[in-house]
């Protein structure tokens, strides 16, 4: 399949590599608007680029769009590229606005199993085994689900400005893992945290505790903080009726050390994303390929896209008037058709 | 010291047999009114019996009472023993109503420095040792707290009938210690779990979990479960601003089996509270004599009751009305003065 | 049953304050001809003394010896208590000297059922369970049995002295672990380390590998030091054709801590065998009053500790001469009957 | 820096993968005689092929060789690429012959430092990482070193016979991996194992316990084993004066299973060394490339290929003939200049 990267940003990057070494990809093309960045990217690829996106869309040498712009250019990326009749893989979240990502989903009708959103953390090992383990009954219905997602260290200012809150921009992940693994959810409570005046001043929280029930009386709970000493912390505990099942983090090495005062003092968790997913990234290209080449829905879908940022609204709201907030998931088909 | 006990069930068993093994204690006297039951605890131990608690109080030959009676009578046997100069251990809950727990505030008024509460959790080797480092700065200002404490399996329905709720009965511990570690909480929000039909039919949750933020900004997470397959779940995550410290669980081995399917399989939790804090009741013991026999306010102190109840006040009508709820502490004297 | 307790050491004190809490047994009498030594350990207990040992053997209240005087009096008090007609559980180990160790046996000839060498790491809930699971077949045929023994800090040189050398005082433990796990051994090699200028200018070493081999080719390895920054590091490794079953290391707390540079930092392990041990010798002793009662040969027995001191002799000759030693392990009844 | 490889096997393709990819390598020639092999490697990657390795010395556009070819041929391949000018990568064993290897070393006198021998684990994160933690003084003088290193299953029989016996062919890995963290070794005792019928019926061991001591009385043991039920079971613990460090397994997922009759069941071994040392492959390329780049002479060098035979050969007659084998370690210049 032959791909046209949109957006040559820090994660476009990520996306443009695996195309170039997956065996079943070619990477045709390189578009951002950016003075320079395309380039930066492409050029020791030896793709061609373009400063105009829609050229993304015309070429005839692309099958699919895979669009790393900014989040506020992700709707008419998709509607377009769609529109020209390619296949999309776009990064998370579909947009900060549910009503636009409602009109997103209306203007692609018919074609939104020829979407896939790049929740990358479905496709870590770790979590996807859990997943498919659960699936199979290992540990009973699942009771309990905790989430621990502690980024190393708080993004620039200006990042969380534009972020639409710690909810849309990081929790983002953790509600779709949440529905990866329990299904939807009816009510939501979260609590923030102003721990960093920075991003207080901001408007926004710095840490967060979400509580969230499924209609079956599951809970599933997600624990945020934009700061962690140790590293990236990412972390599952999924509790069911018979066991439980466990991710534990990823270490900068095998090492352990004991001495006088400890014993098995392990190395720290890996820094950040692009080093944690790395693998996951490559899988989520993997299964968007597959999907799209065999013609099947692929998942997680722009379905799942609306369903995760509904969570976020809920989650904001909650985290600022104090009330739980009930919500109604839409009912999408499981596996859209084609 | 020379000790009464109160209330010879199943707790009561153990404290009798702690204080007859601590070298500065003595066991004078098991009094309870059940037929039989002070005989069972006493005779092996070669200790005399009453079937009138109030033998306790005048007894010249008790300095301090332990009470392990039911409950609703531990406010009399408070107030009882205090009246007649004895001090007291009392087993948690003080009461299930708080209104009972501050008239009996008020009925000891100037002997509160005489009375432990037995949270015994404080007591714990993991949990006093993650308090201490704590405050010495190891970890900066302590932000998010997560408690996970299931039992291993469900009291009978009798039991759920009589307890006052899981907040009351279970989670009272994990108040406490969320206390002990964090201070006094402003908010509460519970999720209650309906997951045990024979416990919802009691009009009880089987399962919850609980955020609680303080005044500056720190959240605790209580995870709780009527049930667990691998046995008590104990463990505590105290993520600090530098660092962390967690608790593992204790197992019933050192063993850890690798096979064709799995590496480093270990033994199950401990089964339940009596083999999991054997150590820490002898702790609690011991800090109780140290404190009345050096004229220190013991810790935790009847206050420190108080203040768990007004939790599991406030997490009961949180998972009842969906709302989050604000609490006001009271303010006790830190460590009351004899 | 009643016991006499032989020897108010260190050691000696341990086994008196298990016999007196042990429901099944009471210690009659506390015998050591040090001045002071036997009223140290006996009156806190209420318990007569002497300070002739031949009065263990005539006193008409005592029904077994536990021996725990120094180890040159061990078969003198072996064969004094079984002609007086006591049973006797004594200390490793039986003698320095293979010849008295057989001399002994010969003079106990017809009640060796009523000697039980303590060999207490056998009664560790750590080895009992893997040696249960390994007669159970759950890992098939063990082919390779890995102990790691180190000792927090060296003994004092006068200890050194008279201990024999490190195979017949610290590698003797082991070498009855490997027999527990594994049975007799037909090959040794020992490489010994003078590592320690004190130790080596006592002729001893401070630490040491051993190898040797069972008739059917299962290898087990030994590893030891006089040292180890981290505590009393005690654990096996028991490598079977399906799986592997490991012990680890018993920790001071269970707490752990995790940084900016380090995760999962776990506390050092317990400081010695005391503590180590504590739960292994009430185990000791709860095996020896229930085979005595029950007039069964305990187990292990002196053909135990005498097939344990010759692996300790081939290992200290291994590691004088540097050649591997073949052993002749004499053929001994598997349970001595009465 | 550009590359031909000789040898297209199994090890052959990881090597053409990886010099690919690397953003300083060229692979320009593939070079097998066996027809076919040099294709299946060489095609994908779009390089020209070869069944005359002659024409990795003669071709212009070449400037190293790594050579992959069976190991009978690593002395002609490593002195006609020297004597053509080319530096060498070589995999390991350099030779099962002692007496060849110091042949080979006489005919490139004067371009030892443009030899690497490829011992991967060197550059394994964890083992590394314990070599520079070492090197730093963090756990003292290093007193006992275990390397435990076992397949996850035995090769095929005709392997067997052709690789010149466990210790030439798996052991030579732990000889470097110890020589790496220890130095040299004066004696070495070798304790072979017969368990597996086949292996046996070949002449070879299919485990065995290795104990080798260095000048200053520290000790390494290694103990190897043709199987593992659990994968590829690849650790070290360097034990020190005042600490230790040790390397854990790397395992298939990140997933712990916790059920009624275990905890933390944590997932096997990774499968074999392609995996496992996937990491180490390449940065043992890097090293490569930047010493013969910088002209410095790389690590380990052919002196450490020859070191590790030594003790490989001393370990054979030992387990042969049961002595402890002294071995006199040949005084290479630490690193050879140009």
């Amino acid at each position: 399949m032959r791909l046209a990267l949109i957006g040559a940003g820090r994660i476009g990057r990520i996306h443009a590599r695996n195309i170039a070494t997956h065996p079943d990809a070619e990477l045709a093309l390189v578009a951002d608007p950016v003075a320079g960045a395309a380039d930066a990217v492409a050029a020791p690829l030896g793709v061609r680029t373009s400063a105009d996106v829609a050229d993304a869309y015309t070429a005839d040498d692309v099958d699919a769009v895979v669009i790393c712009s900014p989040t506020p250019f992700h709707v008419e990326h998709i509607t377009g590229a769609i529109a020209a009749g390619k296949a999309v893989l776009v990064e998370k979240p579909v947009d900060l606005d549910l009503a636009r990502v409602d009109e997103c989903i209306a203007a692609i009708a018919g074609a939104e199993h020829r979407v896939m959103v790049a929740f990358n953390r479905r496709f870590d090992t770790g979590n996807a085994l859990v997943q498919r383990r659960l699936a199979e009954g290992e540990i009973g219905p699942l009771e309990q689900l905790t989430i621990v997602s502690r980024d190393p260290a708080p993004p620039p200012a200006s990042y969380i400005a534009q972020s639409g809150g710690i909810f849309r921009d990081m929790t983002i992940h953790d509600f779709d893992l949440a529905r990866f693994l329990l299904g939807d959810f009816v009510e939501v409570h979260a609590m923030g945290q102003r721990l960093d005046s920075g991003i207080a001043a901001a408007g926004d929280f710095s840490a967060a505790v979400v509580t969230m029930s499924t209609a079956t009386g599951a809970v599933a709970t997600i624990i945020n903080s934009r700061h962690c000493a140790t590293g990236y912390d990412q972390r599952i505990e999924a509790f069911g009726e018979s066991g439980s099942l466990e991710t534990v983090n990823q270490l900068t090495s095998t090492v352990r050390y004991s001495g006088p005062s400890t014993s098995g003092a392990a190395s720290p968790y890996l820094d950040f994303f692009l080093e944690r997913y790395a693998d996951a990234y490559r899988a989520e290209l993997d299964a968007f390929l597959r999907a799209i080449g065999d013609g099947v829905a692929p998942s997680p879908s722009i379905f799942d896209g609306r369903e995760a940022l509904l969570l976020a609204d809920a989650a904001t709201r909650s985290a600022t008037t104090g009330e739980r907030v009930r919500v109604a998931p839409r009912t999408h088909p499981k596996e859209p058709n084609p």
